[in-house]
């Protein structure tokens, strides 16, 4: 069996276990105050270009529930796409601490800047507004969970109705590494710095074992964080191996390279779908492809290759989703596609 | 400097970063449902001698606020030691998922059965029972946090007073290595299975990266744990980390073995300062030892070494505690019993 | 202005504030534990025919979060229709309690056993169901928000899908007078108790200053109540209030004369619409009705009457909500029904 | 039996039953939002003389969740005396909405500005500080748990500990009525209201069928209040009910002329048991009396009174709790003092 269906199927990059492996025995104070967090923290800091504040985590749904935590009061509401990660993918963690996410129904995993602005007014002209949770922040994707890609202009547009509404701007970046490296892409990640209030760094899915930079932009909400990182079981006893990690992976632009590497072995299957005039659910722009099959197709590709089955599109077709990471080989692609060609 | 002020300095046993290398292109699904975690839970089954329920989290403080959120009613609170890790060292993790933690003093870091009896009884006879947090489980640690044991015997009555009022009793057994290693020690960890309702098996602090093994004996709540682990944050992308490194350390007693080498440099330590005459503010018993140093010993010992001042013993004079692990070699504590005899 | 906006602009049913003052000198202990509320308890148990435990509370919010605390464990949501009150109107009260609002899509204000069939099967059959919330219970009201009833037909199938899915049938009955006092109404109050698993008696609307008769019948379900009202902060000092508006209520029948009395005030009204061939937007079956008027005969009526705005239908002709409750009085609906002469 | 054992025992001051029966027929908003709640607000605020924020809610319990939810981020605390409501009569309510109480030994219910310093200077100096709840809050009740009165001097202090900490104050005052009352008191409310940040009036104990009226004094905290209010539950339908009873109770000075009744009568008890040379537990200087009574004394009360038996002292005494209250009248308190010389 070979696996598309994700992009953790394997460990970590070698470079980040043999960095493990050297730094094993150093004495070290834990909960990330030691010196490899520290610099990981400077190589974030200056690629962002701004004096953000940065934490490393070990996985997406517990930055997602401590960064939301971090910033709402009780009766605040968080708007995301309902196909967002935290709608539907976290057992409720957002609601288990409190707050009721706000759905928007999502376009290829987007919303709109013109869909928040319309909410929120919504919220704010009814007369009984007290009586809703009051929406004050934005969460999205970028890469969306439908691999696109928000532009610097929808970005900036949303930003801009943030601003407006005095709402936050949050993004998930689990596999922002990808949306860099895609060649649709035109927002760097200084861009996203300075558009949003708070975002993440993904490694669980880009080439680390785990582990998630959450990066805090805003001034107001920086205090405290490392309280509700422990309250709610985010700190790692050995922080350390958050800190060398991302150390490895930014100190000489490893992160971008294997990103790189993952878009590349996407876009060869892309394109032997393409060949075969096989159609696309989305635009295939990140490390996710989303090729519509006939079940005939997918029963022949199963047999071999691992992969989501992602949607129905009309009757006995559907769009399935296969993930490139930083750690697929040409020869497993070289077999897909192969099959492909036969299909 | 040398570190003797945890146990979680270093990074892990060599064998679980060469077997975290060996494996690390294997393509497995996520989310703990590949083949190493299924080995490593069967191992631990058959260290239990019983038909458990183990699932693998990262830390403790996330061990904890799962574990108690999945046996709970929102009414409920759980009885811990004044001293216990839930009590003071979780930023209100406990409180933070809505359950009251319901303190009684320790001796040592112990309660006594009497104690929680005393407490229960008083509960349901104050006529206003209904205003105060029910009582439903017992918190305890092996060892506790000051490094002292439960007896079997103790621990018998602890069991037996929860069954005669309708508790659960929960063992923070994020040490529970050195606990087992003990000279001290006659609770076996099939005991430990027998008598308590869940326990956790820690790997941070006993040669892994990180990685706790919690343990379900009671069949009324083996249900639905993974829920609850996701939603708390604390289901690991990649799995097989927690995995891999449970099945080294039990695959052939690797977990057995490195703790009792902390416990013999532990006594090492013990023994220097006995001849010092030195006196000990609790038995010497796991990996955590107690000499009670004068300020000006205390501040020679600190040029060269790291630990935590415990606690003032008198006027003047200090308890310290010294932590050794897995990870201590017999050069640092070479250098330590040097100075001490210089004391 | 006469208010046709809601059903608790007005005090309480004139017995009620008399009783009040007859008792008021009374020593009675507290927390509902006075023999007021103990009779008004037995009452409401021979209402319903069955072993129920009987709760007051002050409010609908209140009673809606203590039942649903009291009923769900932490990973577990409840399905509702889109359109009820815990899942807009009560500013995320559910979340705040930690739990998922999954919303099915209303059909004026109901849900049918099918959609929730499908919900619940789609849960179960998702591969990935352990990452989303897990379906525990389903939230109803009776008669909804939108006025319309289900009949004991739909309620009974509604049950069946619960019984076979595991799930808890709750029915939020803070208008429940007026449904049973409808003329198109099949469901009595023993078929209610049969049928669901908890509900409440609505008193704030239906002739009481406050208050809500929550009803538990599943026995699993029954411990422990009153903790957890006084926790959510739901147990009156003074429960003898409640009791004694209870025992008002359902000594001899008043509930179900008053509501009838609503019922006929909005039937006389919605005549009125039918004489002028308004429409309405949904059937007046209880006692809220919608009629559709243009913008110019909303803008006429809305200078001597208070009423709701319900939402659009086509261009410049909106829904109105009309409440008549208890308290109507001929007077002020014969002015309305000559003002809807003159549209 | 005549009961002495709580000051909620009766319904409500005849003055709010007649204006309960005069209103009863207007027809009013919802929510808080009619003229008579802005009625009792404008008094209230003309009490405190300065420009507070004033919202009524129908309990304590309610009130002091409500409050604190408003203030405190998901890793503050608040320190309260350990025989603080919050701390032991509210089933965990604190902790249900995520608190921890930091408790602090109380001395006969009151905690001094020096234990708050050590505490919150403790909490800042260890270096793992971020492993701790914040303290954020301090929570007292004038009169306290035990009857007793904070002074002027211990208020301001109390203050001066708060503002040199970036704590805020918060004062139950669910019996506040019968301090303002007390000869013993130099407290007056334009005192409270300057030298906490919310506070609350509470009606249920005195003269009112049920209501507390929360008075926000700092600028900070005001926002978004009625939001929370309704999520936890605790805003009335028909807030008129909350209105109409506070307008009365301040509009001619009722409440402070029924609160020094109860005072008057709690004198008059008490120099009963002086006369007899039977000692007191804390002074006497609200409506709450502890005399320290022989069993065989308590025994022989308790035929014909309710009382609450508070606290052994020493072998077979105990000190027990009288209350009057606004309803308390001259012959039951005669029938009393006949008692106790006999005894």
């Amino acid at each position: 069996m070979i696996r598309f269906d994700s992009d953790y199927i394997e460990g970590a990059h070698e470079s980040i276990l043999e960095r493990l492996y050297e730094t094993n025995n150093e004495q070290l104070p834990g909960y990330g105050m030691d010196y490899h967090t520290d610099t990981a923290r400077r190589y974030i800091r200056e690629l962002c270009g701004a004096d953000v504040d940065v934490h490393f985590m070990t996985g997406g749904t517990q930055a997602n529930m401590t960064i939301i935590a971090s910033m709402l009061r009780p009766h605040q509401g968080v708007i995301a796409p309902d196909s967002g990660h935290i709608a539907g993918h976290e057992t409720g963690a957002i609601e288990s601490i409190g707050h009721k996410v706000l759905e928007l129904e999502n376009s290829h995993g987007k919303i709109a800047a013109e869909q928040v602005k319309i909410a929120v007014e919504a919220h704010w002209n009814d007369p009984t507004h007290e009586h809703m949770p009051q929406p004050k922040m934005v969460y999205i994707s970028q890469p969306t969970e439908a691999g696109t890609l928000y532009s610097n202009d929808e970005l900036t547009r949303l930003r801009d109705v943030c601003t407006h509404n005095n709402l936050y701007l949050m993004i998930d970046g689990a596999r922002i590494g990808y949306a860099l490296a895609s060649e649709s892409n035109d927002v760097s990640i200084e861009d996203i710095a300075r558009l949003c209030d708070v975002f993440y760094i993904g490694g669980t899915k880009v080439g680390a074992l785990f582990g998630e930079a959450v990066v805090i932009t805003n001034e107001v909400i920086k205090s405290d964080f490392r309280y509700i990182m422990k309250q709610k079981g985010g700190m790692l006893a050995k922080g350390r191996l958050l800190g060398i990690q991302f150390e490895v992976l930014f100190e000489d632009g490893l992160y971008f390279k294997i990103s790189k590497h993952a878009i590349e072995m996407a876009k060869r299957l892309a394109q032997a779908f393409e060949e075969k005039q096989i159609e696309m659910y989305a635009p295939a722009t990140t490390n996710q492809i989303f090729p519509i099959l006939t079940d005939a197709q997918i029963d022949t590709l199963k047999t071999e290759y691992a992969f989501h089955v992602w949607e129905e599109v009309g009757a006995s077709r559907k769009a399935i989703r296969l993930c490139t990471s930083w750690s697929t080989n040409h020869g497993d692609v070289d077999a897909l596609i192969k099959d492909i060609r036969k299909l």
